[in-house]
């Protein structure tokens, strides 16, 4: 086998390890934790099925692209729960620690573009980024409010944190936020949310 | 909230359910057994990866959209082990009802583009029909060799079975079947395949 397939196959069999990364959220029906592979495979298909509120015209196959492997970092990184104050500190220096074992496992350039793309993905500057983002986001709040909001009331989850991350969906689609703050005040009337 | 959005929301908590439609191939490390949405996220990501050994140009965009929606039917048609020849027989009309239900929870112009996207996968005669079933096929090979070819003999798979599913990889890629004829001879050297 040739050296460049033969890096493709160990990082494509090493992305494995993604599917036992565990987030805070539970699948639909009260189910069990989510894992990110779950997370990013639901992620790119709701992108692509919402793309048209996006607020700026986007490369579709490159915010798929982010959405499957944002969370590839997490392999060495862990997840870090998006209102724990504390593991938030940490979490760059974790995940950029992670990127660079984890991606050098593939040819040098395809290595580079998985990098940047990643690293876009978190400087939450271009449209794409955004609109990312902005799946990051909603997918994890249809299931949790399909769950009647039950990973909010484990963590105690306050109004002000869940707008504080939520709020920055309309940096990607001030259509798919009006939606969200619908969500969020149906669950405050609820008692979902403190 | 419009009609519109509301159906596309439905869909992609609908969808959700693809999480819990397990595989008979086992995560690496011999882990347990993979859902329907981590293989299709898999594929998704080796799709992208692996594009250069495509016979012919594809668009990796619509191979991307493709893995990760073929085994959506599966939340009404259930998992069809590639060697099990009874269910394999009812598998087409079992698919075929499931397309219809699902899918028509979207717009009607969505649901139409992704039933033929479906349908396109099923029928293996486009360049993009044909390297995302290389995926298929090459994604659970490269978990199943990882774990010493443990479901090939839960299952006494053989390895003329073995090779009237995987010799498809080459429709898509010579290149990968030369790679994955490699991977099945050492299974059949090390005693994993009759």
């Amino acid at each position: 086998m040739d050296k460049r397939i033969e890096k493709q196959l160990a990082f494509s069999l090493e992305i494995d390890k993604v599917k036992n990364i565990f987030r805070q959220t539970h699948l639909s029906g009260y189910g069990r934790n989510e894992n990110d592979a779950e997370h990013s495979w639901h992620m790119a298909i709701m992108a692509y099925l919402l793309r048209e509120y996006s607020n700026e015209d986007i490369d579709i196959a490159k915010v798929m692209l982010m959405c499957l492997i944002h969370d590839i970092v997490e392999i060495d990184a862990g997840d870090t729960y998006a209102y724990d104050a504390e593991a938030l500190q940490s979490q760059k220096a974790r995940e950029d620690a992670a990127k660079q074992r984890i991606f050098a496992i593939l040819p040098e350039e395809q290595a580079q573009e998985l990098i940047a793309l990643f690293d876009e993905f978190e400087e939450y500057e271009t449209a794409e980024s955004k609109f990312a983002h902005a799946m990051d986001n909603i997918q994890p709040l249809i299931l949790n409010n399909s769950n009647n909001g039950g990973d909010w009331r484990e963590h105690d989850v306050t109004v002000e944190q869940i707008y504080k991350r939520q709020s920055k969906t309309k940096l990607g689609s001030e259509k798919l936020f009006e939606i969200t703050d619908c969500i969020i005040q149906e669950n405050v009337k609820k008692g979902n949310l403190k």
